[in-house]
């Protein structure tokens, strides 16, 4: 029905997440009314992720072209005894907007999913042990490992299985506290997030 | 907080429509982690919109690399006497999926906007009452223009506007049925719909 180099675009650009056939049949059209400048800059971001950016040795965030480690391990002013472990990068990035957090991260790359049972395997567990293992035999041991999972079923399993394999380093093991979402109107929160909240309530302190 | 190509990469792809920068940085993690050979690929696939494609002569649809018009308007089965007026090419595939219009069509190239009353400059309006001018000097002159617009008060205002212009051709003007949508739950139509459900009833010819 279209002409070939907007269908190849489409079988392509769908595949990607959340963009369906529909979607990428919209961009396609958007692009085309785009001057061939900005098509080629379009062009030169999509190649630029492979020339000039790196998985960070440490705890597999990106890292800049030439940097083996990120920008957050690189940073001596981190605290290193606390790592928070999170299942991708767009997690660090959305902790590191709260700026309530100043230890390290290792992302995980994944939760462990009912569907596929041998997805543990792929996750990045064995290098977070070996991580806290060699720091113990440093200056700044890890001390904590914050599991900042998603409070759904797939990141409780996950967390629980992380529980389980880090349990041997002997260093605490936090999970991000559930409750209510800021700016959230309690007459529509599920009886999950309710409960939760009432479970981790906290005494108010009047001076 | 993002290293430089992400943060490019963000940028630009955020500006597209449908996706903002939480889509754009999901897209950029995405590609992150595929070959380099495919980046090569969604590249290319970007670029070639421009190198192979164009826009149709005739009605403004899109055009193989060298040809003057596109497929449609180059089909001699198809009828030149209807021209089915919509806002945008993913319209005109839309209807060619229903295979049940076999006319030509005219890319209007946009709607007029209530905040932008000089937008009605911008539609291919004079080009269309030229198409239809010419015809009539020739052997299959445009008998019918189908208005084929969104029903909202900007596709309703277009299709007046259209209505005016079109006029001094004498040709027919029809827009699209308007009713419930097929598979559609009574009950859950909004009263315009419903309205004009009622108004564009049907006897049933039972035999």
């Amino acid at each position: 029905m279209y002409p070939n180099p907007i269908q190849e675009f489409i079988a392509r650009f769908a595949s990607l997440p959340s963009i369906g056939p529909r979607q990428a049949s919209r961009l396609a059209f958007h692009l085309l009314k785009k001057s061939t400048g900005e098509l080629q800059d379009y062009a030169n971001v999509i190649l630029a992720l492979h020339q000039d950016l790196n998985v960070c040795a440490e705890c597999f965030y990106v890292s800049g072209g030439k940097d083996k480690n990120c920008e957050i391990c690189n940073d001596p002013e981190r605290d290193q005894s606390v790592i928070c472990v999170v299942e991708k990068e767009t997690d660090t990035a959305a902790i590191e907007k709260t700026g309530r957090f100043k230890g390290l991260y290792h992302i995980l790359g994944g939760t462990i999913s009912k569907l596929e049972p041998e997805s543990y395997k792929k996750l990045r567990v064995k290098e977070l042990f070996e991580r806290i293992k060699t720091s113990q035999k440093e200056k700044t041991p890890v001390k904590e490992a914050i599991l900042a999972l998603n409070p759904t079923p797939e990141g409780d399993m996950t967390a629980l299985y992380l529980e389980r394999v880090l349990k041997a380093t002997g260093v605490k093991i936090t999970r991000l506290g559930r409750g209510l979402p800021s700016g959230a109107d309690m007459e529509f929160a599920d009886e999950e997030t309710l409960g939760e909240a009432l479970d981790s309530r906290k005494e108010m302190k009047t001076k």
